[in-house]
């Protein structure tokens, strides 16, 4: 039996499945206390707080992201609003695990309902709720027992940090949930710690505790009781691969020559490490939110310029491209009037939430500028319009290097109109795929539809990249597809002119590009498009790559 | 001053503005009542009867599609779970006004926030619960008092259909409100009266009462004291208008013998008549979700039979295209479990949701076969392996002409894959233009990217139109742009072979097509692709058709 999940980090993971069903009861609905009502919240505060320390303690001892997204849990558990409800609850009869149970689960609610960023932190809340109540009721904590004995593939219906902090590359191969997405924690932290996940696949719970599990975190496939042989296939070539990957190094660029800069998408100052480690040879996407998110004021002009020189000491010389802030209703800024919209991902999303606080942009253009060297680049682009508009704020702010992304259908179609009043562009395959499709990326049941090799995001792909080529001015890749070596390729093949990536995927993609002429790439692009199914584009592009099964990508 | 919203009623209409800002203030917070619970509780009760028989006494007086509106408001104020909330607040202490704006405040943001169909209806449990209150606090009613003298421009920032319903055309010239969308109530009423109507119009309430206001529901200008002369230009040029497509009847065609089947957007077997009156050649949309809409059980196949044979029966040997069920988390279907989804308009709508409950299409399917004769399409549908299980699908049930909307840009963009696979298709632009651009048509704030002559939105057309010329199939649209006369001279040029519409845009598109060649239509398409901005694409296209200013259309 096999099945399908959207596969967020790449890699072959194979061992017996260890299934996470460890859930807490819910506390009986009305169920109240014998004794004072002091008494009970002192009770309910304390487990509050004792799961609030945990939390830090073990986020210290984890380290890295996972200490930061530990230590954010922890001030959830003890967060006002929260403490404030479940006090009154208790007031109002409710036994301590019942208040708590119904204090989290509707901020849960309110989250989940929110969608977006917010939305995929709601997993958080039920997890701190579960520790409390657990915590107050005496039961087993819930998250993982004592580890197997021999690596595992962990499955879950999603996990929360607190089952993943701890967790080591020794002690798992593979991630398999049933919910999440690209940007939920999961996949965070199964990057981060270079291990493979599949998310959004469906009956993943239902795998049979212990089962032989093979997963594929780039395909997305996840074999139950694989044979043995496929298994020593799988795990040959990717042992291969890593050996030839390790052989390649220095800029991107294709097997006669032609340079193709690989640069890495950043999410923070935090990231500009491992960007470097891996070979990137600048930042071809900059996200700001990281200053902005979470704070009741916006950052100043000076912290911004501290931030954006950051970057630009990390990659001396290299091309460091600044895109401005992409709020909207999904994520909501403190520092700017809420917003309910009927669908955040259609609403006043990125340059045009600008177009209404533009004191927000002046300020961030102006620190750009102020680092100095850096590009600049505008999210949720539509019409020529809106380019131009952007353009003359830039300039006005003595920015030499500015572009836009084209991540809505509307702007790949008029790139040649966009790229009249830019300087470059870049494509946000992601977004741009959503649109294209009217496909949630937040959505499991509409994932197939994000295949990156869709034959119309091709289309619209290759359509940008010649205008583009056309006006003489350069066009990138900054979502996902740029991460894939076969379809790094035919994007070069199309006339993209730089690719940005996650960092762990740089090496592949290096050498991938480096095994083949512009000629081949070429040949690949036109194959590619031919199709009218993403799996069979992939098929006719990867027979003119052949340096790739070589290589085990 | 000039304001500018969206016209969604065609033709001029000029008066003084009549500003209806009425409103029942909010019952003070934590208000308490004096005497007994039961008394508070009949109260309430009493009050909400009599506004649901006040509501249904206006319905049978309205009659027609008003008489509908009001007799759904009428239920929704006897709604029991609503009745049950209330009671249980006025149990908690609350005062009768304060309990019913809290139980209905509550749930009209529900469905608010549910967006849609259903967040378009939240302006109506706003109006019942005014309704309520003001009866009970003994206020004057909301809505509208003594009809002034004169006709009048009616201004509000929404409209519920109790203020509409007893409207006639010798009280209100025009509609403009600061809310809504093209689907909302002020939409619907102003189209079924025929009045002009602009939504979506910013500033609209800060309009002064009395001024002298000229409203386009074409373009959607709104002026405010226009000089006499630009008054009487425009209301010439409507006269002409009036007189000139009088003249016109028959099938659609252009002046050079080109046919153009002219068809029917139709919603229900209410609105047949006026499709028939109107000279519909047939019907080339048939939404179907009336059949299926608030009822516990889907319809059985006989009574979808019956409906369908009636669409077919009202055009004896013209076209009728039954679009099947368009439902998803923002048009829930009580028969369905419920979906919550971050962004429904990217959600499991559509065909999409058929590949879950197959049932629901198959038996819909057999109906329309059953009944004999229609044509059947898709909606939502992205990719060619999604239209070739629509196709089998119907032709495993004896459907010969089956069809796909293109509604989402990978479908446009890809229209010869599916072209391969279905017998014809049909361009919904509302839905492709709302993806195109990522830009919510239900939201005011990004309306101006809904201009149908946006020019990425000519360019799918166009590719739609190329793809189904090549493939001698037929190609339709049946989004609003069809009812531009301008643009459906475009249309045609572009090769689109049928154009169907409002039963009240008909004439006007019969007359413009009329004075055209095929030739000057081809042309008009041409030169409405080269510019970059919806408005001078727009101005190119006119520039080639001559007819349409001596049409005053």
């Amino acid at each position: 039996m096999n099945l399908r999940g959207v596969g967020v980090s790449p890699g072959i993971g194979h061992g017996p499945s260890y299934v996470l069903t460890v859930s807490v009861p819910e506390p009986p609905e009305g169920a109240t206390y014998t004794g004072e009502a002091e008494r009970e919240k002192e009770r309910a505060m304390a487990a509050l707080t004792q799961v609030a320390g945990e939390l830090e303690a073990r986020g210290n001892q984890a380290g890295g992201e996972a200490e930061e997204i530990l230590k954010a849990q922890a001030l959830m558990a003890e967060d006002p609003g929260l403490v404030v409800k479940v006090r009154s609850l208790i007031d109002r009869g409710l036994a301590a695990p019942r208040a708590v149970f119904e204090a989290f689960t509707k901020y849960r609610d309110v989250l989940t309902g929110s969608g977006g960023y917010l939305g995929e932190r709601a997993a958080d809340l039920g997890d701190i709720r579960d520790r409390v109540i657990a915590l107050l009721n005496g039961q087993a904590m819930p998250g993982l027992p004592v580890a197997p004995e021999e690596p595992y593939v962990l499955v879950a219906r999603d996990l929360a940090p607190a089952d993943t902090a701890l967790l080591s590359r020794d002690d798992v191969v593979a991630f398999v949930t049933e919910e999440g997405g690209p940007t939920s924690h999961t996949a965070i932290m199964a990057r981060s710690m270079g291990v493979p996940a599949v998310v959004a696949c469906p009956g993943a719970t239902r795998i049979p505790p212990g089962v032989p599990v093979m997963v594929d975190g780039t395909s997305g496939e996840v074999r139950l009781e694989p044979a043995a042989s496929d298994v020593a296939h799988a795990v040959g070539a990717a042992t291969a691969r890593q050996a030839a990957l390790a052989t390649w190094t220095g800029p991107g660029g294709t097997a006669d020559g032609h340079p193709v800069p690989l640069l890495a998408n950043v999410g923070g100052p935090a990231e500009l490490d491992a960007a470097v480690a891996a070979g990137a040879e600048g930042i071809g996407l900059y996200r700001t939110e990281f200053l902005f998110l979470d704070r009741p004021e916006p950052p100043s002009a000076e912290e911004q310029e501290h931030a954006y020189r950051a970057a630009l000491e990390a990659f001396p010389g290299g091309r460091v491209v600044v895109r401005t802030l992409d709020g909207g209703a999904d994520k909501p800024l403190a520092f700017l009037p809420a917003a309910t919209e009927p669908n955040p991902a259609l609403g006043e999303r990125g340059l045009r939430r600008f177009a209404r606080y533009p004191e927000v942009m002046d300020v961030q253009l102006g620190a750009v500028a102020a680092a100095g060297g850096a590009s600049v680049m505008a999210p949720m682009v539509a019409t020529a319009e809106e380019a131009a508009w952007f353009a003359r704020e830039c300039r006005d702010k003595g920015l030499t290097d500015v572009g836009v992304m084209i991540e809505i259908p509307s702007a790949a179609l008029r790139a040649a109109d966009l790229l009249a009043v830019v300087d470059f562009v870049s494509i946000g395959t992601n977004d741009l795929s959503q649109y294209s499709f009217a496909a949630d990326r937040q959505l499991g049941a509409v994932s197939a539809m994000h295949d990156p090799w869709q034959p119309a995001l091709l289309d619209l792909i290759a359509a940008t990249a010649v205008a583009a080529a056309r006006a003489g001015k350069p066009c990138g890749v900054c979502g996902e597809a740029a991460a894939d070596p076969a379809l790094a390729c035919v994007l070069v093949g199309m006339g993209v002119s730089t690719l940005s990536m996650a960092p762990s995927a740089l090496a592949a993609v290096r050498a991938g590009l480096a095994a083949h002429t512009m000629e081949q790439c070429e040949a690949a692009a036109e194959a590619a498009r031919a199709p009218s199914s993403a799996a069979d584009a992939r098929a006719a592009a990867r027979a003119h790559l052949p340096g790739l099964d070589r290589l085990g990508l």
